[in-house]
């Protein structure tokens, strides 16, 4: 697919670790220019082939999920719209995804740190080995994307908001267009937190963590009010991982978070009894691969929530 | 694909409004049987082609979601797993689509009944019109389907449980597996509520609503503790729906139903604005093709819903 040439590279120094509008941008652009932005991995680059488990307990926490930017778009103000082209994306080939105590779907239940190293073809983009017992397809994106929030002060990158931000949204990816409600003067747009594979819910709390160079075309919609981010996809969402079906869990009762709990606990226990899998890698591997999805949220009082393995990466 | 064939069919006047053990079974089958079942449609026949929204309020809530059954599995214990395979699915061509006062993800803001009834084509299979304004892939499955629970007493029809019942996954459709925790000696199945489209969340209360008849097997695995009901889909499970890609909106925060509700407000504000859907058309149209997936659960303390409206029914 032909994509926009970047006009500029926005190099991965040039990162902030806190939403603010006061923060300076690092570039002014007109809408609709085409940027290349390096992404640092959501540790910062603290993790390196040689890393351990006990590592994760010394994680820079203070200075996690950089994201590079600011950019200030021209002629953006409150009430319209940031258009996002997410043109391409080239990963590192070097990932890692952790355990975090504190942190993911069911932190109560892990609470020991734990780390996966990954090695995958940054260029072919051939399924990355999960050890000997599966393989993940591999379909990047950014895991942070969004604007500065007019409220004042600094917000914390963790949680996303209505300008975006923290979103891990897995189909964020090439070809996607992502639209963003603008709250400040100027948009104020920054991205990081590239992922080279994720599913649906990010169970574990991390993806595929991976270092990328992210290209994407920036433009403006004027006074076009939107409540919520949205986005579009140019075509099917996960036939990179559809093809063999799914074995799905499920959780029912009448509280959606119980429910999502019950159905990845259903998963891991299942990878544990057909695949030996250790539960610590079960989490982990339906973190970067299984998808949570809403079968029906009407017949009151229980709603269901399915988890999705998809049985492609245990072929 | 060959099928087992049906030993015996179950017709649809042998049916229940209500799970209860004490229900005495239609028939007793032994482990690894196949029988074709009769479904009423969720509504037990009540809406004709010459139906209008105001027959809505005048349902027969009392009669409402007849499951045919129960079926008594010999041998089937408390502990067990029920396997249902699901072979075959032949409906009947004709559907209805309601708002049901009371009933749905968005009941306060859409308080009016409403209904759309459809006629398909029922051996081709072409995608079903929605007026001239969309047009929905069918995808026929059980909206019901589940076994009597261990507690004493009758037992409302519309909440699923672990002993499923009212699961409303789109999924389940021919081809899949689904296994079922055993609670009561015979397992007594029923199945009914058969859908001939319905999108993950069914959020506005209702699919294509459409009687049927079904194939199963019922198999029996022994001695094998199952938390809650899994299945196992044969191959992809939306590509009736996402060869155009899709139009995505989000809700942010940290209440995974608000996000629901926004993300589904979302699709139909878009809806309204760009194809000038009143907003109960644009409801029932979500319900029976967009998917709610949780897209991160894990930054806390802002959760990500969205909703996936496939753009093929809008081509």
């Amino acid at each position: 697919m032909a994509h926009p040439t970047p006009i500029k590279t926005i190099h991965g120094q040039h990162c902030h670790h806190g939403w603010n509008h006061a923060n300076a941008p690092v570039e002014t652009v007109a809408p609709g220019t085409t940027l290349s932005f390096e992404c640092q991995d959501a540790a910062g680059g603290y993790f390196t082939r040689e890393s351990k488990a006990a590592d994760v307990a010394t994680m820079p926490f203070e200075h996690l999920n950089p994201v590079t930017g600011p950019i200030f778009v021209d002629g953006a103000q409150p009430g319209d719209i940031l258009k996002v082209t997410i043109n391409e994306f080239r990963p590192s080939g070097f990932g890692w995804t952790a355990i975090i105590p504190g942190f993911g779907l069911l932190a109560d239940q892990f609470t020991s740190p734990d780390l996966f190293l990954w090695d995958y073809d940054s260029t072919a983009r051939t399924p990355a080995a999960f050890g000997s017992q599966a393989r993940i397809p591999l379909k990047p994106f950014a895991g942070t994307i969004g604007l500065a929030p007019a409220a004042e002060g600094t917000h914390s990158i963790v949680p996303p908001r209505r300008v975006g931000g923290n979103l891990d949204i897995r189909d964020l990816s090439a070809g996607s267009t992502l639209y963003l409600p603008v709250e400040v003067v100027g948009a104020l747009f920054s991205i990081g937190d590239t992922h080279a594979a994720q599913g649906d819910g990010e169970v574990c709390g991390t993806a595929i963590e991976s270092a990328m160079q992210v290209s994407v075309t920036l433009d403006l919609i004027k006074d076009t009010h939107l409540a919520m981010p949205r986005f579009s996809t140019p075509g099917p969402v996960t036939r990179h991982l559809d093809g063999a079906g799914y074995e799905v869990f499920t959780g029912i009762g009448p509280d959606l978070m119980t429910g999502a709990r019950q159905a990845v606990e259903g998963a891991i226990d299942w990878l544990g009894k057909t695949r030996n899998l250790p539960a610590e890698q079960a989490y982990m591997l339906c973190s970067v691969c299984g998808d949570l999805r809403i079968s029906e949220i009407v017949d009151a009082p229980n709603w269901v929530v399915s988890f999705y393995l998809p049985r492609v990466v245990l072929e």
